[in-house]
């Protein structure tokens, strides 16, 4: 944490937190080519890691020399992937994740597994991420259920008490929520809102997974998905993880039938009879080379410890909240997160009528590369594995500089938005 | 083609056919280590080509400097990779292929579109590939419909005459076939078969894509699904494809309801409204890095032709049914694919009652990479591309020498059978 409110932050005092800090030496491990560029968007794209460089070329020269004996390492990948990342970023125990497919596909085979099994309506919140609200419309639709989604505090995220509301009539079979809301950033308090109803919750933890201790095991939680492009840093488009707790695995079988997920898939003459463990939630052919990705990132992870991850993401929002407060909110700007750091996850959104062309002017004029939500929303993403104190400031300083003089108002305003 | 029935077939024979081999200088194109290995499991992973190695440095090294901004570009790559893939292996038109997800994922969206708006019952052969009969037994049985498994003759694959009895009776929503079977290679005569019933077929073209040209509009094809990582060269697990015949494409809607599947994907407030063409298919954030090496493979198929590569890839087969006749009928194996070339597709399947030990044998004594599929299938990759016709000799000719030694007697039959 940063401590006690300063009466002047200066450059100094980030400098300070970066001689400080514990993970600093991590940020050697990444790719940074243009250090004068200051990237606040890793919770869309994490930085290249220099171990994954390294292994995506050693992975596609496996590729090109053992040819299809390759396999032999490779059909492990899936699991071993997942068990990495359930050792630190996840908190799982063995064979509780799988590593596969895209965070949008897992979902959809979770959220429908849950359905073929329980009746009643399935419930989200009207400001869960896209890809969440369409899968689950789509599946309700598909087995006839109501889609009940309730509003959520657009700073605070989902509550224990909203949920609670959302459930008090009739059957509900699913929940589904994000663990750190895309927008705001605000952190669910899964044990709470999973005591608040007794249906099973299903987690997204893409906005949360390497930045938060997500303690899937410790908090009893029976059902996550998430991607690994993140915080977890392995590559555009890289496969997400599926989580389903042991106890639960007996329970449910996936819509999806594919060959990964059969009990000796090379027997090839067999009806289908899937794995009984987490693997009979594979499909299809797994992405290997994204795979190899995947281990990499999960090693950083815990090679630096989710614990201090955890504290550092804190300390860095704290300080774009301060900064916010002292420089930013003259201006015009409203903090779009929760005050208290116990209850954001790695990033902060800051809200201003005119944030669309300050964010391009960000972009084109002052080297910043922060990330968009509209209508109004700056979202300022601070992995904690290679974001200084001192990158934190000069972004900040430099937006100020630039809407003080008006430079926002001088750029084009069409072009893509991506997360 | 090979031409007429020779007295002697030498190793002199195949080198005429290498000289004579207008393809033959495609191979330098390929990563070819130890050349002393002959790989003849290229339908089951096809060769490393060596603008993938650098286009995967590349990507690489593009998300490494252009981070979130990459997308600028990746976003339209999984239409990119389609439309290469539809001009010349697939013989689609424009905005027809899309590349994402797996083979087995692209089946499941497809059929269950179709059935959720025919009803009917489900037909497939029971020798078409596992992931194909387990997708469509789950959706059977979601859709609470008949699944209608016909015996195709092992070696000819489906005929449009079991087609036709197959579909005799009661509704049918929904004919699901191989357009190359993974066993024995036969190569089914799509027309024939679309015209042998009155239920859309969704053809699952992954052993064919890349080997024979498939001319999905001149033949009316109307949906079809298809690996990249055969025949295609895009590694391990690379993102399959999927078609959707223009013309149907407003009346089926993916199950999957994801973010890139929706029109104006960044609008993020707005309810589920896909996108009104084969994009509409994506699900969610498709795997960047692979889908440039699915450009890379079909870049090269598009520069050979997929008229050479079939003529190729024919002749290839023969001279593998000639030598197998001249040296290896005598020996006990018998031909498990069809005699007529223009009725297989890139590789053969010979029988033998002693496959397995001998599929270890050629690997750990001979060298040779031949691909096992139970009980006693043999089957030999021949892809065009890379494959030269003294090796299909050499190959063969250390199968017959190994057999006829006894060798295969004496390794351990233990291991992983991979496809």
């Amino acid at each position: 944490m940063a401590g006690a409110p300063l009466a002047v932050i200066d450059r100094a005092h980030a400098e300070r937190l970066d001689a400080a800090d514990p993970l600093a030496r991590f940020r050697e491990r990444f790719v940074i080519d243009d250090p004068d560029t200051l990237y606040l968007d890793g919770n869309s794209l994490g930085r290249l890691p220099l171990a994954t460089r390294e292994r995506l070329r050693g992975i596609v020269d496996q590729w090109g020399s053992e040819l299809v004996s390759g396999w032999h390492e490779w059909i492990e990948l899936p699991e071993r992937a997942g068990d990495l990342l359930a050792a630190e970023a996840l908190g799982a125990r063995p064979g509780e994740v799988i590593v596969t497919d895209s965070t949008t596909v897992n979902l959809f085979k979770l959220a429908s597994a849950v359905l073929d099994i329980r009746p009643g309506a399935v419930v989200t919140d009207t400001g869960n991420f896209p890809t969440d609200r369409y899968v689950l419309d789509g599946l309700a639709r598909r087995h006839g259920r109501e889609l009940r989604l309730f509003d959520a505090d657009p700073i605070h995220g989902p509550r224990p008490e909203d949920v609670e509301t959302a459930c008090s009539e009739g059957d509900i079979a699913l929940v589904s929520l994000s663990h750190v809301a895309y927008r705001s950033g605000a952190l669910a308090d899964m044990e709470a809102i999973d005591a608040a109803t007794s249906a099973p919750v299903l987690w997204d933890v893409s906005h949360s997974a390497g930045a938060v201790p997500i303690e899937l095991e410790r908090r009893g939680i029976e059902l996550a998905v998430g991607c690994t492009y993140k915080y977890l840093n392995a590559g555009p488009g890289a496969p997400a993880f599926l989580y389903v707790r042991e106890e639960l695995q007996p329970t449910l079988r996936t819509p999806i039938q594919g060959w990964f997920g059969q009990r000796d898939q090379f027997q090839m003459e067999r009806p289908y009879d899937p794995d009984p463990g987490v693997r009979g939630f594979l499909a299809g052919t797994p992405p290997i080379l994204a795979l190899a990705a995947v281990e990499e990132g999960a090693r950083l992870v815990g090679e630096a410890g989710i614990g201090a991850l955890r504290e550092k993401a804190a300390a860095l929002t704290e300080l774009a909240v301060e900064l916010h407060d002292a420089y930013l909110a003259p201006l015009g700007f409203e903090l779009a997160s929760p005050r208290d750091a116990a209850r954001r996850g790695g990033h902060v959104s800051i809200a201003h009528p005119e944030a669309w062309p300050i964010c391009r002017a960000l972009i084109e004029r002052a080297h910043v590369i922060p990330d968009f939500r509209g209508p109004d929303s700056i979202r300022l993403g601070l992995p904690p594995l290679y974001t200084r104190f001192t990158e934190v400031y000069d972004a900040l300083e430099r937006l100020r500089a630039l809407v003080e003089r008006g430079e926002h108002r001088l750029v084009e305003v069409s072009g893509l938005r991506v997360t």
